[in-house]
C-alpha cells in the first residue's frame, strides 16, 4: 500500500512504538494499518463414493482442478462461506457441513479451512469461476492436474480417513519446502 | 475507509460488475479494497490442574480476566501466533500445541482459534497489556470477570471436555443473540 487510508497522505513502513514489527504508518496523520492474513474456505462435496471438483476458468492455475473455495467474507461464518463458494463454483448445494482441516500457509498470509459436506443433489454446473463441474471417483482424482498443493493435501486426507472410515480434524502448517503436522 | 492505498483518492461503496456486495473502490484508478475477517489466536495454558489467565492492562475490558490471544500477523502460523501472545501478554511459554476450538463471530469479523497447550514452567507474570496473570483452578475461575463471552464460552467447554477425560476439536459459530454448533 502507498496512500493512507483515512487522510490520503503517502505511508511509510516504520515500526511503530511500543511494537516489534514494520507497519505501513501514514506520514501525516500517524494512522497504523495493520495486514493480517486471509481465510480461504471451502468444501469437500461428497456424493455417494465421489467427491465434486471444479476446473478454474480463471488464473492462477486456469484449467487445473481444485475443490470449491475461496476468500471468507466480512459478516458470514467460516461453514456459510463454504457453501456460498460451493454454490457459486459449482452451482451446487451442500449440506451438514463438518470441519475437516485447517491449513497455515504463513509464507502467503493464507489460512484454509476446509470442511466436509454432503451434496443435497447432483443438479451442478460450471459458476462463473469455472469450465467444468465433476464428480470424481478416488481412482479417477487426476492428481497431476490439482491447482493447489493445499487441495491435494486435503484430498489426501480425506482418502486416507474414508479408508480407515473415521474423519477426524486435521491441522498443518504448509511451507514451500516444508510441513508441519499437529496432534488432534 | 475513505481513500484509495495504491493513488490517495477518494474511495466511494459501490457493488463491482461481477460481484453481489458492496465494496470500497477507487473512483479514480477502480482499484477494489476487499475487507476480510481478521483471525485471533490464543491458548488455554495448563498447568497440573490450573490454567494460566490474564487481567487485562487495556480497553475493551480493562481489568477483566482472559486467555492470552490476540491477532495473528502475517508471516505466522496459528500456533506460532498463540505461542506469541502468550509470551506477549503472560511472559509464559507453552508447549505441545493442540487444536481446541474455532469459534466464528460473523458480526463482528473475527474468527477465534484456540489451542490447548502445555505451560512449559511457572515462570510467568504480566505482559506489556496485562495488569497480573495467575494460575487458577476450575472453582476459582472468576466467571463474572471474564473479558469475552468467546473466552468463558472457550472455558466452559476445556472444563466440560476435561470432566470426561477426552478432548475434541469444537466449532461455534456465535452471535450477538444465539450459537451454532458443528459436530465435529
Amino acid at each position: 500500500m502507498k496512500y493512507c487510508t483515512q487522510c490520503g497522505s503517502p505511508v511509510e513502513q516504520m515500526i511503530p512504538e511500543g511494537e516489534d514489527r514494520l507497519r505501513h504508518v501514514c506520514t501525516q496523520c500517524g494512522f497504523i494499518h495493520y495486514q493480517n492474513p486471509k481465510m480461504v474456505v471451502g468444501c469437500i462435496p461428497v456424493w455417494k463414493d465421489k467427491i465434486l471438483l471444479v476446473k478454474r476458468s480463471i488464473e492462477p492455475r486456469y484449467g487445473k482442478w481444485t475443490l470449491p473455495a475461496g476468500y471468507l467474507e466480512n459478516g458470514e461464518s467460516a461453514a456459510d462461506g463454504a457453501s456460498r463458494e460451493t454454490l457459486e463454483e459449482a452451482n451446487a448445494r451442500v449440506s451438514d457441513l463438518k470441519p475437516f482441516g485447517m491449513f497455515n500457509m504463513p509464507q502467503i498470509n493464507q489460512i484454509y479451512f476446509m470442511f466436509l459436506s454432503d451434496l443435497v443433489d447432483t443438479d451442478f454446473g460450471a459458476g462463473h469461476e469455472s469450465l467444468e463441474v465433476r464428480l470424481y471417483k478416488e481412482e479417477e482424482i487426476p492428481w497431476d492436474e490439482i491447482a493447489f498443493k493445499v487441495i491435494k493435501r486435503t484430498m489426501e486426507l480425506f482418502f486416507e480417513d474414508r479408508s480407515t472410515g473415521e474423519f477426524t480434524f486435521h491441522m498443518e502448517d504448509i511451507y514451500f519446502d516444508r510441513s508441519v503436522k499437529y496432534r488432534t
